[in-house]
């Protein structure tokens, strides 16, 4: 499962100085530049500074329900699930299967703040990696270099409409094989072209454009029905 | 749906006066007593009270992440689906079919903490609530009184070993009838004998200890499919 083009990112170094970043920055006792980038904080200083694709930005809320729904899956739990997040930016986030990913909004925040700065966070006696951050990595680089699936699956209220039953029995022919997932990681808009130009199909699951947390439970869920 | 015994309340009175809850008090610019319970922030003063079942309690995050998957939800969108919550301290939030839950945790807080002081949150030009808050009315009153369904079906680990399309069709017998399912809104612990007595069956949707919102995503879902 792969949550593509998400939400999260640092502060760009252009509304460093806002207002909105400083204050919050000394609220929570970060350097402006570590704060995450949040509309909920942010929007004033987003809109005003025009930043490219301002829509599907500052949205770690996405992606913390998004990792929260894949992670409490008894397919992540037997560790047949692995998860990504490539973000907005052409950051890619590798996450071990060990990991157990903070409820609180305010810890996920901070792990998130820690694994911008430092790249890595090791687990407490630091023999294994638990999230890992590549720069500079697009999403073809990703499906070609590190996710390999032997097909790429996406969802998205543009796809051919079915629901996630049938999604799973068209697409799993093989259950020995890999299947790549993908959710959108951002609040409005759609995919952009370079990242669905790597799409094998693009399926819809609804009439209505769902939460991606919700389009993530129905799919892993039948996933799991199916390889039971 | 509702999120029985949740752990969503404000700061008891005897701990307004500890460091945790002052400090945070401050940080957002609330009152002491305004503050949610959250063992992220009180733990060692809710320990150092020994507040009773505290094991269960100051977990706002998972009522937020319940909430967001069951109003998520085609079947709450369709206004097919009524959600409550049950509080550990026998209050109750009553939830408009209009509410869009906030997704990001720091104004969904900010909502409770505005609830739990004025009881009632109405839309913004006051016609409607959309959320109420009704005291001291225990699981028994709201299930006679209020919710008034012709089955009340709980999940819960200890409960009959099933699967969550197994349990809707042995459940729903009638589409025209109200079914009420009832989830745990605590981190540890089960429901407890006067809250279980009022459940006409128990299930448990997998050998795991699954949380909330994934046991709320699953039911929901296989409803979904059963009245389409």
């Amino acid at each position: 499962m792969i949550i593509a083009e998400a939400g999260l990112e640092t502060v760009p170094s252009r509304i460093f100085d806002h207002t909105s970043v400083k204050n919050y920055a000394r609220k929570i006792g970060r350097k402006p530049k570590e704060v995450l980038l949040d509309t909920s904080y942010h929007f004033s200083a987003m809109t005003h500074h025009d930043l490219p694709l301002w829509w599907k930005r500052g949205r770690p809320d996405i992606v913390h329900f998004s990792l929260l729904t894949a992670l409490s899956t008894p397919l992540f739990i037997e560790r047949k699930l692995d998860v990504y997040v490539s973000t907005i930016e052409n950051k890619l986030i590798l996450i071990s299967k060990d990991l157990r990913i903070p409820k609180s909004y305010f810890r996920f925040e901070g792990l998130m703040m820690n694994l911008f700065r430092d790249k890595v966070i090791n687990d407490p006696n630091g023999s294994r990696k638990l999230l890992e951050l590549k720069e500079n990595i697009n999403f073809k680089e990703i499906i070609s270099q590190i996710v390999k699936p032997n097909k790429v699956i996406a969802l998205s209220i543009k796809g051919i409409r079915s629901n996630p039953f049938q999604i799973i029995v068209d697409s799993v022919e093989d259950k020995n094989k890999n299947y790549c997932f993908v959710v959108g990681g951002f609040q409005r808009g759609h995919f952009q072209e370079d990242v669905k130009s790597i799409f094998d199909t693009m399926y819809s699951v609804s009439d209505y454009g769902l939460e991606s947390h919700v389009v993530i439970a129905r799919i892993l869920y039948e996933c799991e029905k199916l390889i039971q």
